[in-house]
């Protein structure tokens, strides 16, 4: 069998370390030679961002952020850009943060630092997202991939407990699908798996001494890997039986994703024999799903889909729609019984093992 | 502790597949829109270009590649390109014809589309070299990064065993380096590692079935994140001391490198279990040393330095080089003592596992 595969890695750099994002923004900015900061941060981030961008001349000051970047929020922010002569763009925040500063860099091409408060991962993507009259438009651009993402774990202390597990177990979501999404690579694999092993070692960490940094670091450090690949390889079976129980269903998204995971991946493990040993291998366990229940056990997750208001009754519905979004390659053939069998398993908390 | 680091990831499309080199070429053209094509193919080589660039549009075919860049050489190339409005450069061949075509890109800013021919890994780094009066000169510039890499295993299949061993060890060398090299980061480690992973499954099948491609396949992919990790990590203490026997002594560089890798990995691997215990997981095995033992037996590796002229009269001349070249941050502190026992074990070819 031979080797083949297209893989585009995008250019970025990476600045990681507990306590150093001022240090490094100042660096970067003196780096780059700009004079004319817009530093974006809503809410309590923006007390925050006054810290982190303490020793930066900042033009403008921006704390106009709002969840998924409407677009009069997105217009709003480019004209307070384009009217200060900006030249660079910091954000410091989660996914709208982020998202912000990306719909202003898709229209005008400034670069963005970005400094995530959170394991959304947006800052390691070129996907950018709009919210008009309650439909959210996506897309691709390389212009709005900030240019340099500055990580210190500081920052994501005041994360909740409960917050962090669920954000960290989407970052796993998003490593175990990507082995194989319609985008998987060997490279792809390898990142995730590193962010597998990053995860899997952290959440705990963090779920032990909330205030930690090892653990905080190490779970920044996974989310990263986790949208770097995900984003690369795209959505697998795991994110579109999620997509579909999330916007028709209406379950609540990490909780889903959180339960949903064992699930997939015992069903595909024994078609995907190199995915689910680099798994393991990642977890250090003797099978990947071994090792993704004791990390769920250790972070206490959720464990069935009945708990969140799913019933027998919906999934024939469910499944029903599934099918219709498969991805073209997944490596077992999806049937409306095997899928039957793999949602009414989630939707009791069954032994996943019993699906491969 | 807190991880802190880092990463410049550089933006580079890979397109690989066995026998696709033709299709992928002209997929990649198309997608350029590019209609000035120079392509660069030395020697034999020049024949086999004639052949993956036929479904191409090429305004200028080259043929003059020496080893090492001569400055005139490029020169003379650059020239050729500017004459002839030249939009792309094409390079076909092995490490020369990659640095010919990035010495004009260096001058120039014409993309490059590099189909490397060899394992030598340059179309994966951002470095630049050129010879002038018998000096090396070498720099990094992204503008010489090739912005699409085709992989083609087929290529590579002329290559001889021997010489794919030697240079496939090289690349190993260059994995296992970059673990504990001046710039290690955890993001070139899970890079690294998955080409420890690759070479060590590779390399064997060459030399059990010269023209398969699977081991052509796992070769290829390998030597190019061995050449990702090391141009990001730089050279750790493998390098520097290989470097000195090479420059010094006149030693031949593969199997130099093949040679005294093992006792370097022996030596630092106790102070570095992190770096241990990810290469034993890329090998497969309980130790680093053992899966690296396991494939220098495989593929018949060169196995002491005095079979290649060196003596225990040179150890002391050596030693005292070394010292004032080591890295900074080895994680075993090197002394004058310990390397002349590393030193004197690969001479003599001793059991590396005594210097743990």
């Amino acid at each position: 069998m031979s080797l083949e595969f297209n893989h585009v890695t995008l250019a970025q750099r990476v600045l990681f370390g507990a306590g150093q994002a001022a240090t490094n923004l100042k660096n970067e900015v003196d780096r780059l030679g700009v004079n004319r900061v817009m530093v974006i941060a809503g809410g309590h981030e923006a007390e925050l961002a006054r810290t982190v961008a303490g020793d930066i001349e900042v033009a403008v000051w921006h704390d106009d952020v709002v969840m998924h970047v409407p677009v009069e929020t997105a217009d709003k922010a480019r004209s307070v850009a384009t009217d200060n002569d900006i030249d660079l763009l910091v954000s410091l925040g989660g996914g709208s943060t982020t998202g912000l500063a990306k719909a202003i860099a898709l229209t005008t091409g400034l670069p963005i630092i970005s400094v995530p408060t959170t394991y959304a991962g947006s800052e390691a993507t070129n996907v950018w997202g709009l919210t008009e009259d309650a439909r959210k438009t996506t897309g691709t651009d390389d212009r709005v991939l900030p240019l340099t993402v500055i990580y210190d774990s500081e920052l994501t202390l005041s994360l909740p407990v409960e917050m962090s597990v669920a954000s960290g177990l989407n970052g796993m979501a998003h490593c175990i699908d990507s082995l194989w999404a319609p985008g998987a690579d060997p490279i792809n694999a390898a990142m995730a798996a590193e962010g597998i092993r990053a995860l899997s070692s952290g959440l705990p960490m963090i779920v032990a001494q909330p205030q930690g940094i090892q653990g905080r670091d190490e779970v920044l450090y996974g989310a990263y890997l986790a949208a770097l690949s995900f984003a690369s390889a795209g959505s697998g079976l795991h994110h579109k039986i999620c997509h579909v129980l999330g916007g028709t269903f209406n379950l609540p998204h990490a909780q889903t994703h959180a339960t949903v995971l064992p699930y997939v991946l015992a069903f595909n493990a024994p078609f995907a024999p190199e995915a689910e040993k680099r798994a393991a291998a990642a977890f250090g366990t003797d099978t990947a799903l071994e090792g993704l229940q004791a990390l769920r056990s250790a972070v206490d997750a959720p464990k069935c889909l009945a708990d969140y208001g799913f019933t027998a009754g919906g999934v024939p519905e469910a499944v029903a729609i599934i099918l219709e979004k498969l991805p073209v390659n997944n490596p077992r053939e999806v049937t409306a019984d095997n899928l039957t069998t793999l949602l009414t398993a989630a939707l009791h908390g069954d032994d996943p093992a019993s699906l491969s």
